[in-house]
């Protein structure tokens, strides 16, 4: 079916040839293909356009329990993304590997520099005034933001690690 | 300034406390900050919200010759994301590793994961019927997705490694 989505994709010069579909409890929550030039969004890859639906459509940021169907291995822009929609599980056709055999897409590369610690974009670190005034204030207002306007997120926002007072991940 | 959006993004409720500024030839294109809980969209960090927006802005997925200016280093996800959109240069105030100390984020779990080659998510490779079709038929019709509806877009999504009719990565 992720395949079928990749096709669709593809056939309506949405984007790149990928597709996935988001399972919960053996119903289909929602699928999504590669909306990048659509779009004019380069996030807009199948597994984060899938996501932002379902998550979108269960109007949570928790997406445990569900399983995500992709037609080709997660960039790490994905894999990134999965973790922090806490999937469930993820199961994928195609490798990195094919993907980068047959089109030289840059998912390996990326993936490459991650397993060495370097940057592919030129990256520097300075350390303004204030720089951790967000942090502190978040830390101190975090029982604010999230049990005031946002009070019914509590339970969706927690990842196991959020007890004992310690802020919640996001 | 990428502070200054951090802060905005905390009072006003809208997610963690990370802001972000991107500009080109020394003017402010588009700023974003964390959007994850009012938007209920896992993937929407500041540095992601931001490059939907210049990018949605400037008609383009090719964000060269930009800079991004963020409040804290960019977690895997949006470290991935700013090569695929193409930022020129990258300039971060606090490290994952001072995010993590105040607030534990998981941005460093996720980067260890990455350089460790280990999946967070139980994943699968499961080939089915047909995987490789998507595939084939962009390799086969790139032309045609990208000179017909897309023509425009033919030189915005080039990367360099994308000459001699080798198809165009996005």
């Amino acid at each position: 079916m992720a395949i079928d989505e990749a096709l669709v994709g593809i056939r309506s010069g949405h984007g790149g040839p990928f597709g996935c579909v988001i399972v919960k409890d053996g119903e289909v929550l929602d699928r999504g293909h590669n909306r990048v030039l659509v779009d004019n969004d380069p996030t807009a890859h199948g597994e984060i356009t899938a996501i932002r639906k379902a998550c979108s459509k269960l109007g949570t940021i928790d997406l445990s329990g569900c399983t995500l169907y992709t037609s080709s291995e997660p960039c790490p822009m994905c894999k990134a993304a999965i973790v922090w929609a806490k999937v469930g599980r993820v199961v994928y056709a195609a490798s990195m590997r094919e993907a980068n055999d047959i089109l030289g897409f840059k998912d390996l590369r990326i993936a490459s520099a991650f397993r060495e610690g370097r940057d592919l974009v030129p990256t520097e670190l300075v350390r303004v005034e204030g720089y951790l005034e967000p942090f502190l204030e978040y830390r101190d207002k975090q029982g604010k933001i999230y049990r005031g306007p946002f009070g019914g997120l509590i339970n969706s926002v927690g990842d196991g690690s959020a007890g004992m007072g310690r802020p919640v991940c996001i």
